[in-house]
């Protein structure tokens, strides 16, 4: 199967399953899912839900769409909490960003106070969600696992101390916590909940999580080095943007050439965590999206 | 045992509880983790904990705070979700209040960002403490329960509500809606909870959730009217408050002599439905409670 063919039969499989968990109920709160549905069917690339899927893939041993619907529930609240985590994130009081992918964002299209409903709604209904999964302990261990990378040991925490850090300087080891919580936590849960469904052994998880932390991580070092030097069509915003937002990129801390080197270094390790398993193909894909971005 | 004991040991109880499971974990989220401490141990009465301690106590046929240990990971967490819901209701863009029982707001003491985040991470914990109850089944049934109260379908449906009502004239029926979602779902919640721990029949269950919803419908028109007619020290805020932030009282809409017979009706409804119930002293003085706030 060609790559492409797998991230857009995947991507259209959790893009049905989103419309029908958002599927409107009552006429009074309308609006309040239309902010929702504006939110999540953004053009993302669902990126969370298709490495979640291609984990289980890979660990089941084929690629079998039909063999994915069990896991619906848990690839919809990835991208549910992905979605609430962009819409509080573009507030004027946290990033103020007027657009996304070139649309207006949530709170300027539904005003201020949706938005912030519409976030908090898709957290909830995102573990909602993950209690339609069959197996209870499967159930329980999956809600377990996407609290904590929600939380303030996880993508709020990180999302926190990147707004403390906002106009003031940071050290590395500070900006790597960012974005190791803000980002590579959810990339975490999404490869730990395949394993739970999976039920891997432990020592897999804990290598496919540690292979996601590594994916995050360089995946923000390039998106930094990316805000310094790209364009517009490379990084799907303006370039520029996170340093006007006071916010000091990677490559300010440690140079250009130092960035990259630290970003090609990172691939490299994630790689290797995962270039002894079998069918290993569409990960390995997430690297080298990742490397292609390389300027 | 006196009523007044009765509500002090089960309020210590639960705050004994909330302390640990918000006990700061790591240095660097210190901020955010104040913020949810903040909101939190703001001199809140705990209804919604007791409320749920008594159904329980009611069911099991005594009061015996040594047997409530394992119903405290779902006592906290309904608390932790109204702190959420005060914290984010409170914010500039949504009702603007500056104090809470007389303190500063959540978000004036810590700014915006970081109260949008605790409510965030609050309503996230409130989830993730419903894993650690022991028995798989009544743990799922709990986080069920919960979601289905927070979502669209309850308490942010109603703030949903609200909000879009402010400024407009609305009828009885919406502001009905607004009520039984807003306040009601979690207090439907809150007795929902202690069936589910308990395993009662779902007579009982049905039965109790009505209580509650005409509980917090009753609680809300006369919180109306004190707004209209009160003073500070029964309302716990300055009267006044709703209509100077758009919100059509109650007593608006159907004048003040009407709605006191309502809230009349509602509270004798309440105690008809739990009448014949045996061990229902602390359920009926919740019902006492609010008759005497009628002016």
């Amino acid at each position: 199967m060609l790559v492409q063919e797998y991230f857009n039969t995947r991507k259209n499989l959790v893009e049905t399953a989103l419309d029908k968990f958002l599927s409107a109920e009552d006429i009074k709160t309308k609006q309040l899912h239309e902010a929702m549905r504006y939110a999540v069917f953004n053009g993302g690339k669902r990126l969370r839900p298709i490495l979640f899927f291609a984990t289980y893939e890979m660990l089941i041993g084929r690629k079998n769409i039909n063999r994915l619907e069990r896991l619906l529930p848990a690839a919809c609240s990835l991208e549910m909490i992905h979605s609430a985590s962009l819409i509080h994130d573009d507030l004027p009081i946290i990033d103020n960003s007027r657009e996304r992918r070139g649309k207006p964002s949530c709170h300027i299209k539904f005003g201020d106070a949706t938005a912030i409903l519409a976030g908090d709604a898709l957290i909830t209904l995102a573990f909602e969600i993950l209690t339609e999964i069959k197996n209870r302990k499967t159930a329980l261990k999956c809600i377990d696992i996407l609290t904590q990378a929600v939380s303030t040991r996880g993508m709020i925490g990180g999302q926190a101390v990147d707004i403390l850090s906002a106009k003031r300087k940071i050290n590395l080891n500070t900006l790597r916590y960012i974005h190791l919580k803000k980002t590579g936590a959810l990339l975490q849960a999404s490869m730990e909940l395949a394993c739970t469904i999976y039920e891997a052994e432990e020592n897999v998880t804990i290598t496919l999580g540690n292979f996601a932390l590594n994916l995050g991580l360089a995946y923000q070092i390039v998106d930094d080095i990316l805000d310094e030097v790209g364009s517009f069509d490379i990084l799907g915003r303006e370039p520029g943007e996170d340093s006007r937002n006071n916010k000091a990129p990677y490559s300010a801390l440690m140079g250009l050439e130092k960035s990259k080197k630290t970003a090609e270094k990172l691939l490299r390790d994630s790689y290797n965590l995962i270039k002894n398993m079998k069918n290993n193909d569409i990960l390995i894909e997430f690297v080298n999206m990742i490397k292609e971005r390389l300027p």
